[in-house]
């Protein structure tokens, strides 16, 4: 009996995905080529259906792309521009007492020690309670309400939380017509986007409200509307990602703004206080671009059909992610944990609060983790490399619909940024987004950040969109329709 | 009768240098390495004599290179810092009708078109004459003298014209204490460092005197010394290489000193229009690292035996190098082909005047050129790509004996910038270094730049530098010394 004609000829081997059998070819010095390959959707058979039933329907699938070319369109043509400075109640629409936070919907007793620290420190610089026990029983009382800034058109960094006196920046959409609002941020030290509440925190909120806004407020009337992609563009070229670092932004901010602060009149003392404030704070523009972002995204949302992601939010413990084509329904998961950051000596994700902000929408318009190439000074993010970078970004594009026209890398020889999370492609490949975020101690009162690093989108999210997404276009699946979502209305 | 051994068992080949020989194998199937390797000093034999005596004598070898150390440590410890602002005739010692200009000496007849329209252009913004024709005839009758920048610690991009009331930088090396000055620098437009000039030149050069140069002098004073090399380190790690581009720069100065400017009591309109000003200026930090460099390579200068090379400079006809163990004594050739840039639209290299100015002392300090992979937005200049650009500073460090300490550039994973270009080894290996620089048109009043790219250091200097210093240290040689030199003393 001889040997099958396969093992009569020197074998050469292609596997896929089946790391065991090619190291036992290897070690039998069998030439072997690995194909890093895994099955659809890791093999889940629910989804695989839905996939498959996806891609075996011509019309369903030109009407997926033409929705979420349409959604490419809304983003690329969009204008953000800052158009003034307005107080969160008269901005958002926020009556009596009323906190919004960053992420999604959360009770008091589930909200994490940063955003709680910093809800307190808000009602104080509001005047309703003079400490934190008070503070807290208002909240538990429920005479001070929480809402989430999305549902009020607005996004806050890390803890987000925005109290209706606080001055916000107002962006607006000049092609599609809508708003979208974020605080100025309160850079180092002791800040409520931290966690962190003082003396020194409630004089900055007193400053920023009485001298910054101000200010800035005739430095944009002087000035006119200001296009943040226009900066944001530059920016790019000058080492920003736009979330992590916003740095070349910050100057280009300063640059704009000031002669335009001083011909309007504001005096030479508050405008030496504005550029001091923005020199020592290289994420001075990282809610320009946020509050930015939010108008164009939320113009890019509510296309049928679209698959495209147009919105993730945290609130250090879960994740809300939303997608064009599914309406006012948010899915909702827990956040992933954060032990991929770069953590500051003597810390480590034992003492790390959650994933949190609403700074995530950056991600989905192309900025932040899309641009991260742009950024070769936070390589260590990622492996310590610009190759690392690059290789993070070019992964991007397996789930992504597009680029963004007006944003491109300089290390990657100008190539555009991923654009468009795709929800089809995410299920299949098992490829997440990846948010350039920092970390928050969660217990500490006094500590704030302490680390830096990427946060992934829990992949969970993306299985519960499809199955949302196959529910809406009446694909016979044995899935439920997802219970874990919230609908954000203003409250 | 058997052929010969070797032509019997296959042939692999390496070929050193021979281009043709490793077609023909090629072409034959052989297996063939090609090395790229050229005699030393092309084989030219007087050259090579000299660089295998100095190779044969570990003593003198010895004091080349501990010599070069001490060049290598004067300009890594050196602090220099923007100190005050100072007219031209105080600072750089001007007596009388004097212009100093970029580049070796030249006579009158011999300047380039834009050197002799910036020479006209000033002797007028002085009030010495008032049309192009009496300016020139005072230089033709000597009324009017002309001297090179780098006689008087000075140096001017471009053109580099200084008048004795124009307003200087004081940069001050505070490790070695001498000081080294330059211009502001004019920016855009009709300007006398693009060989441009108008009235509105006119009026600019008297802004910059009576307006600019107070409000800068204010703020220095405020903000105490500013040192330059903080800006630069920031600044290559935001796109600039501080040659071509100096935009991060200029935008971290305007945020630095508007504050001090304001708390000094300058007008707000005075600020705000030094903020228009440099906004509208990417150029503007150019000659900040222009005074700052020339103040350190000036310490790094007259360490006997050292083989560094501590000034570049080029008056459109001319260049001259100087050889930090060379003394006061300057090599001179004719400037290189401006051949390898890249012109704007209708512009080439037939009408473009030589290359110009003494911002190539740049390139001598570990920017400019060593640093053009900090800079992928200039990738045109050697390519298109970052692969490109960080090929053309690995080129650099095969002629250069160092890295610099302060400089790193994200792109290369924050590799340190070659430092310290070397006689020995730019006369073995042919290669020179590059300068990012612009273009200027030779014959029109009223184009000026026309293009932007790199130009080569002549490699007759590097020669003539060997031969030069050959002389110095007694070799012998039949090489005559070179006659072609200059030596700068202040007139």
């Amino acid at each position: 009996m001889t040997a099958p004609t396969l093992f009569q000829s020197p074998l050469a081997v292609i596997t896929a995905g089946l790391s065991g059998f090619t190291g036992s070819l290897q070690r039998q010095d069998v030439p072997v080529v690995a194909l890093d390959w895994r099955p659809p959707a890791d093999g889940n058979e629910a989804l695989t259906a839905i996939l498959t039933a996806v891609y075996a329907d011509p019309a369903l699938l030109e009407k997926i792309e033409a929705a979420n070319r349409e959604v490419l369109s809304r983003i690329s043509d969009s204008t953000p521009q800052i158009v003034d400075v307005l107080p969160a109640h008269e901005a958002l629409g926020l009556e009596g007492q009323i906190i919004t936070h960053a992420g999604p919907p959360i009770a008091w007793q589930r909200m994490c020690g940063p955003q709680k620290r910093a809800v307190m420190g808000a009602i104080q610089f509001e005047g309703w309670a003079a400490s934190n026990a008070e503070a807290a029983a208002l909240v538990q009382s429920g005479a001070v309400r929480l809402a989430p800034n999305h549902a009020h058109y607005a996004v806050g960094p890390m803890t987000g939380i925005i109290s209706p006196s606080m001055p916000v920046l107002v962006a607006h959409n000049a092609t599609f017509g809508n708003y979208g609002y974020s605080t100025f941020n309160e850079g180092r030290g002791n800040t409520l986007w931290f966690g962190l509440f003082d003396d020194g925190a409630l004089q900055r909120l007193q400053w920023i409200r009485d001298t910054l806004a101000p200010a800035v407020k005739a430095a944009l009337g002087q000035h006119g509307s200001l296009n943040v992609f226009d900066i944001v563009a530059q920016g790019l070229q000058m080492g920003d990602e736009c979330h992590a670092r916003s740095a070349a932004c910050t100057a280009l901010l300063i640059k704009r703004l000031t002669a335009p602060m001083l011909e309007a009149g504001v005096s030479p003392a508050a405008v030496a206080e504005f550029v001091r404030f923005a020199d020592g704070n290289n994420h001075f523009f990282l809610t320009w671009t946020m509050a930015a972002v939010k108008c164009v995204m939320d113009a890019a949302h509510g296309v049928p059909y679209s698959t495209v992601v147009t919105a993730m939010s945290r609130n250090g413990v879960d994740f809300m992610l939303r997608v064009s084509g599914l309406g006012n329904e948010w899915l909702v998961a827990p956040v992933a944990p954060m032990d991929e950051a770069v953590y500051y000596t003597g810390f480590s994700v034992a003492e790390a609060a959650g994933d949190i902000g609403d700074s995530a929408i950056i991600e989905t318009c192309g900025l932040g983790g899309m641009a991260m190439a742009g950024a070769p000074t936070i390589a260590a993010f990622v492996g310590g490399t610009l190759a690392d970078e690059v290789a993070a970004v070019d992964s991007l594009a397996d789930i992504t619909v597009g680029r963004h026209p007006k944003f491109s890398l300089p290390p990657m020889d100008g190539q555009n940024t991923p654009l468009g999370v795709e929800v089809l492609r995410a299920v299949e490949t098992r490829t997440v987004p990846f948010i350039t975020t920092g970390v928050l101690h969660e217990a500490s009162p006094t500590v704030g950040q302490i680390g830096t690093g990427v946060a992934r989108v829990p992949i969970s999210l993306f299985d519960a969109a499809l199955i949302a997404l196959a529910h809406t276009w009446g694909i016979a699946t044995a899935q439920p329709h997802p219970t874990n979502t919230v609908r954000l209305e203003p409250s």
